[in-house]
């Protein structure tokens, strides 16, 4: 077996997150190759790997595979064990539900909250259309953890795809002091304590890019 | 069984089309429950249904599953025999590689030539970043039929969820007579020859709702 996952930046790159992070929770062992992004040869350096020119991409022998949630769903039918979806056909519609709202959505947080790990947690002024993003998110993590919390501090109890797809919006959560439910700073607590998680943000804010836009 | 499907305005509402033309395809029965958007009360209505507040949304029985790609996947697990994905191990990771890269990118296409069935096919001035767009879809649709056109006009020779996903743009291909490769546009084509499609754009056509920045 020969497993590589290309990724961007740790600081800013949160599609590049949630693969390496399915990935780093489940023990699974794979080559980190890291391309700089923002920079003149970035993109050509990416289209070596990838064909949407697009980080993260999953390098598995001769195959590639592109895009956060298509590599994940990938993970789960190559590593079974790591469960990636709840095993009820109901509560798996759910998970795919929520996975793909973020997939697809957020855009007014993701444009004025981007992920970056090394800043000093501190609100922002943010514009109108950004709260509605907040209230749904903060929501989606309240009905998951009142559902799902005795069993387990993930949001369907155990670890699964739909965490590895959240996670970069806790640390967002964090880094801005956005206002949410107790139920979901709970959450945001629960991503940012995981090992993964602290040794992806010490690796982010060791980086020396500094892409003004994002601080 | 009772299977609903809620959409919006079939002239414009391109997300909604996604799991309607796969439904329809494989002559699943439905009910169909048409919310028009743009309208005050749309936002209320589309929330009597759907938790993410965005069309499209299925109903089957109790169950609520949304986002277009979420649907795709419950359905190809809830109908086995409609065969959503490819096969092949290495396949599958493709297809959901390029459905993916539709359900989360293209932001400009999307955003610059929004569907629009009624629309007269003609080209349109469009901003520089349109481009890069266009050309990576013609290249997915080239190399797709390259690889699978002996076996069927679909994009892995049999109609499947990467289809579904990518009709929807195939139809912003005609309506604005995007310049393409002779492949992509023989995909077009199929995809606009369809029955299914045919019919959809037909009843686009009859809708008395208008937006003029669509138009």
């Amino acid at each position: 077996m020969s497993l590589s996952l290309v990724i961007g930046n740790k600081n800013y790159s949160s599609w590049s997150f949630r693969p390496w992070f399915y990935l780093k929770h489940h023990g699974i062992e794979f080559e980190e190759i890291r391309i700089p992004l923002y920079q003149e040869e970035s993109k050509a350096k990416i289209l070596q790997y990838s064909p949407s020119g697009k980080v993260p991409v999953l390098l598995d022998g001769e195959l590639r595979v592109w895009d956060s949630l298509a590599i994940l769903e990938y993970l789960a039918e190559r590593f079974p064990q790591t469960q990636g979806w709840p095993d009820d056909f109901a509560e798996r519609a759910l998970a795919r539900s929520l996975a793909a709202e973020m997939h697809s959505g957020f855009t007014a947080l993701r444009t004025y909250c981007g992920m970056n790990c090394r800043r000093t947690p501190a609100a922002k002024h943010l514009p109108e259309g950004v709260q509605p993003d907040i209230d749904r998110i903060g929501e989606i993590w309240q009905q998951c953890r009142r559902r799902h919390g005795k069993d387990g501090a993930w949001l369907f109890g155990r670890f699964g795809i739909v965490d590895a797809m959240y996670a970069p919006v806790a640390f967002r959560f964090h880094s801005y002091q956005l206002p949410t439910n107790p139920e979901a700073e709970a959450y945001v607590q629960t991503v940012l304590h995981s090992p993964e998680a602290q040794a992806w943000i010490e690796a982010g804010k060791q980086e020396s890019e500094v892409i003004s836009a994002f601080e």
